[in-house]
Parts: C-alpha cells; sequence; structure tokens
C-alpha cells in the first residue's frame, strides 16, 4: 500500500509537490485541494481527483499526509494549525521570525489530534538550517554565512512589480564573489548585508512610465533595496519572457571554524537549483515519508527538519542505507 | 552536571577528541584509557587520570559515554562489541563494506546490556553519508558522486612505508579537476577509478634503495595504486619533515538530479579540513552528546548517523535551535 499523499493548494510549489511524488516509488497522489474552482483547474497527474478545499474535512481517513501548498505570509500560519488537527501535514513556512510562534501553535492543534506536522522544510529554512546545526555542533569554535544566489527572490520581484510604473520585474540576488572566497579563505570576515549580495532587476516599464523615477523608487525602497548596492535593467516584454521566466535558485551555508590547535576546517553546504519550487516540493515530499513512518509510530506533535533523523526520508530501509550509502 | 567522557586509546585521533571535549562546555574528560604503559603517556589536559586499559571496566559508573579511538582494522572489531556491554559507546569504524556486520555485533552487545552505541561517525563515513542520504532522498532520479582530498591517506601512505628501502612515505589523494567540474555541470559522467583520483606520493628512500625499483613497486601495487595515475617524487628527509608532516583531508559528496520535468538540481557537501583526525574527534565528540542524551532517554542498541536527529548534537535546546538555526 502506497503512501497516499494530499496537497492544499496548487501554485508553483503544489505543482512541485505533484512532480515530486509522483517520481517516488512508495507514494500515490490521492488528491488535489483548491480554493479556486477545480473545474478551471487542470493538474498534471491523470486520474486524480480536484477538488474544493471545503471538501478535505472528508479525506481523513483517505490521506495520510497533507502536503500544505500555501504561501507563509497568510496562508499557512492559519492552515497548518488548522490541518494540522485533521491530517498528518507537512509544510514550508519560511518566515525565519516568525517560526517559534508557528512551531508552538502546530504543536498544540497536532498534539490535540494526535497527529503529526513537520513545519519549515525546504532548502532554508530546511536542508540550509540542517547544515548550520551539524556543522556549529561538530566546530563549536567557528563563524556561520549563508549566501543565497544567484537566484530569484519572489519577494524582491514582487515588491518592484508593485511600485507605479512597472509592468513586470525579476530580482536576482547575488553572492558577492569576493566575500565568498574570503569566507572561503577562513579569513571569518564580519560582513555587512552589502558587502554579502547584491542586487540586480530587470524591469518592464508601462508605456509613458519614467525609468530614472522608477530606479530611485527601487533604490531607496527599505530593507528590500536601500542597505544593498542594485542595478536595475529596463528590457523589453519580448526580452523579458525569453530570458527572465525561469525560477532558478540556490545558495551556501558555510562553517569556518578551528579546532583547539588552531587548524582551520571548513565545512560547505551549496545547492544550485533550475527550479526553487520544484526543489522545495521534493523536500516536503521527503519529508511527507518521515510524517508517515513517525505516525505509523504512534508519534504526535511538531517537528522540524532538525528533529527528525536522516533515515526517516529514505524510501530504503536500515539494512540497505548501512551497506549502500554510510 | 557535565557529561563524562572517557577516551580509550590516544593516538592522533584520541588527542583529537580531548580538544574537542575540552572545546565543549557541557562535557569533562574524566579519564583517558592506553594499552601502553600509563606512565609513559603525556596528555594535553591537566588533572586527567592516564589508566591502563584494563582498569576501564571499574570507571562504568564515572563514565557516560567511552569514545573509541582505535583503528578499524584490528582495534575496533574486537573493542566497539566489548566496550558496549559496559559503556555507551561512539566509534569511528570506517570499513565500509563490513559496517553491516559490525552494526549487527554492536547492536547485539549493547541491546544486552542496555547501552546505547554509536558507530560510523566522522566524516566518511559519517557526515558524507548524511550528505548522501539526504541528497538522494530529496533527489530520488539522479547520481551521487563522492570525491576525496586533495589530502593525505593514512593507509596509502603506510602501504608504501611497507615496500622494502623506503624510510619514510606520505601519499596525497587529489580529485581529478576536469572530472569534478563535469559533474558541477550536471553531465552525470560515468567516472572509472582512474578518471575520479590520482595518487601521488613522497618518499624517501632508505641508503642505497633503487629509486626506479620502488617506483615500480608502487605504481604496481594491486588495489592501492595500480588503477590510479600515480605520481612518486622522491625528496630528503628534511624537505619531508618541512612539507608533509601534516594530515589535511578533505573531500565532495556531489548528488546531481533532475525533477519531473527536466529541471537540473545539484547538491553539494564539502570539507577542507586542515587536521583529519582533530576533525574526526570533533565529530565523534558531538555523537558522544547525542549518545548520551538518546542513553538518558532510556534508549539502547546500535545507531549509525543515520538514525540520529541532527538537534540530539547540538548542546543548545529545541527552543534555542528553532529560533536561531532554522
Amino acid at each position: 500500500m502506497k503512501i497516499q499523499i494530499g496537497i492544499l493548494g496548487y501554485g508553483n510549489l503544489g505543482r512541485g509537490v505533484e512532480m515530486a511524488v509522483n517520481q517516488a516509488e512508495d507514494m500515490k497522489l490521492a488528491a488535489v485541494f483548491t480554493r479556486r474552482n477545480p473545474k478551471n483547474l487542470a493538474i498534471a497527474t491523470a486520474d486524480v481527483p480536484v477538488l474544493n478545499i471545503a471538501e478535505a474535512p472528508a479525506w481523513q481517513n483517505k490521506i495520510d499526509v497533507l502536503i500544505l501548498c500555501g504561501g507563509s505570509a497568510t496562508d499557512l500560519p492559519k492552515q497548518t494549525p488548522e490541518y494540522a488537527g485533521m491530517f498528518n501535514v507537512v509544510d514550508s513556512f519560511d518566515t525565519h521570525a516568525k517560526i517559534p510562534a508557528h512551531y508552538a501553535a502546530v504543536d498544540e492543534a497536532a498534539r490535540q489530534a494526535g497527529k503529526i506536522a513537520i513545519i519549515s522544510v525546504g532548502w532554508d529554512p530546511g536542508l540550509f538550517s540542517l547544515a548550520r546545526v551539524y556543522s556549529s555542533a561538530v566546530l563549536p569554535t567557528g563563524k556561520d554565512y549563508t549566501f543565497w544566489g544567484k537566484g530569484v527572490s519572489q519577494g524582491h520581484s514582487d515588491a518592484v512589480r508593485r511600485i507605479p510604473g512597472v509592468k513586470n520585474a525579476k530580482q536576482y540576488t547575488v553572492p558577492v564573489e569576493e566575500s565568498l572566497a574570503a569566507v572561503r579563505r577562513g579569513e571569518n570576515p564580519e560582513l555587512s548585508t552589502r558587502q554579502k549580495h547584491t542586487r540586480e532587476c530587470f524591469v518592464v516599464l508601462e508605456e509613458g512610465a519614467d525609468p530614472s523615477q522608477v530606479e530611485r523608487e527601487i533604490k531607496s525602497m527599505p530593507n528590500y533595496f536601500a542597505d544593498y548596492d542594485t542595478t536595475v535593467h529596463f528590457i523589453d516584454e519580448a526580452e523579458f519572457n525569453e530570458k527572465h521566466s525561469g525560477l532558478a535558485h540556490g545558495g551556501f551555508v558555510i562553517r569556518s571554524g578551528n579546532t583547539a590547535e588552531g587548524h582551520h576546517h571548513l565545512v560547505e553546504f551549496s545547492l544550485k537549483l533550475d527550479s526553487n519550487p520544484e526543489f522545495t516540493g521534493s523536500v516536503l515530499t521527503a519529508y511527507a515519508r518521515a510524517a508517515y513512518r513517525l505516525a505509523e509510530e504512534g508519534k504526535k506533535g511538531c517537528r522540524t527538519a532538525l528533529d527528525i533523523a536522516p533515515a526517516y526520508l529514505s524510501p530504503q530501509n536500515g539494512d540497505e542505507l548501512r551497506a549502500h550509502f554510510l
């Protein structure tokens, strides 16, 4: 019997989860739930029901793990506690500062319902968090660095698109090569926000919009751009569609530390992803396997990637892992 | 009360563990056990007893975790099951092909004694195993690559030293840059042994030894050198001591895979270590913390790195980890 997976929310991330579930031999996509009219939503997999979100509660006995694919700003803070009261759930909640509060709310709901919830899995938080915890546990005397990119920041792209006169925009976060090199050389530099990343924007203007005005508005935007060296390129729609429609991303987590007699050690974890939502969907899917197994063991409550042993993510059993992966 | 650590075996690795334990605020080195005459062994830490290995059993109630620092060839296959019958233990058993048998022997001993044993931790097996399992669980369609080096292989250095006429020798394992680059480009190449690594030897000859004879013997040695492109440099003892006394090592674990629609993803974990035994000792020490906590929970039996959640390795608690590392 395969693990029965439900998907709640069918944007880029939901579609990425669908692909990953279809690649997993031990899983079956059971249903997709949407806030849209299901009749207007075509999914990639044949013979899988697409249902309105209101029908989800009726599927409690037919779904082993529900993967929540909404956004962190407004969807997940409400959805994850709500659905953890009915299903084993996995989410990719990624507002770092609000994780403790999200954890507490989800943990209470999941415990009361006797369900397992795994929150904040993806690559950051998620795989990058793992890299930070493992490497700082092994090298307690040292410094951690996280660089993102080169890749598309959806939040920054959205912020540029909200500026009057902007028809379309994409923002790339780019690590500063010289800073990355200094970290790799073991120099343990103190890096300001500006020294870690630059921001590069590709903007299509509405007809008649003033490029210098738009550029000023971008570069002076607090939090998003003001603390960075930002480059703005104005391009036409054809070039935008041809060159900037992807969702590539990636990054680096580096721990640079010393053992007692001054020997230096560098631990580096990096990702280079052609599709951020597809890779994030793949991580969610692996953790859905873990959620299923933990639930089978009778465990309940909220977990993060830090609380789950790696073997739970793999379709292979302990004997196979020890023989082939260790 | 700090975690009381014992070290059994005081070579390079035992000394690396000692340094790591002294860096850990929640641990205290309680005793070092040796097969040598303890009177002739000076350790780095003041006021810690150095005792003959025969006295270890009397310390069962004074040591929380005993870290076994012997070799994988003959020491650990015997020692780990034996001491798992008396202590919670951690070892760095690294003969990959024999891990399943070692696991079975240690698991039985630890279960009978009600103790926790964690085997095969270090960086390969250990952190590299984690990278392989996490990345293949997330990207099931893909290929794994492990490259070692540039670094000193103790086994290969020993093999060269056993050749008649060789006074001293050091062997470096070097990844083939072009193969590493092809993997990073996502080409998923099939790589032969020769295409993955080269071997570089620095040899000091005994007086009167024939260099061409020694070079032939090295290059034709089955398993160790015959399948590799090997370079042999003959140097004098002064140069050897000046340039080749270190134990640096490192390597790369790369997973190159695709999500369903052909998007490519690269997951890379790498280490660059000035001292292999000190870093390995640091990993053993982090897993000793995990062993202590698992034992406190009443768990027993054998574990590997794959069976242990990352949070167990960190001195910080769940709230702190969620707030600062996730």
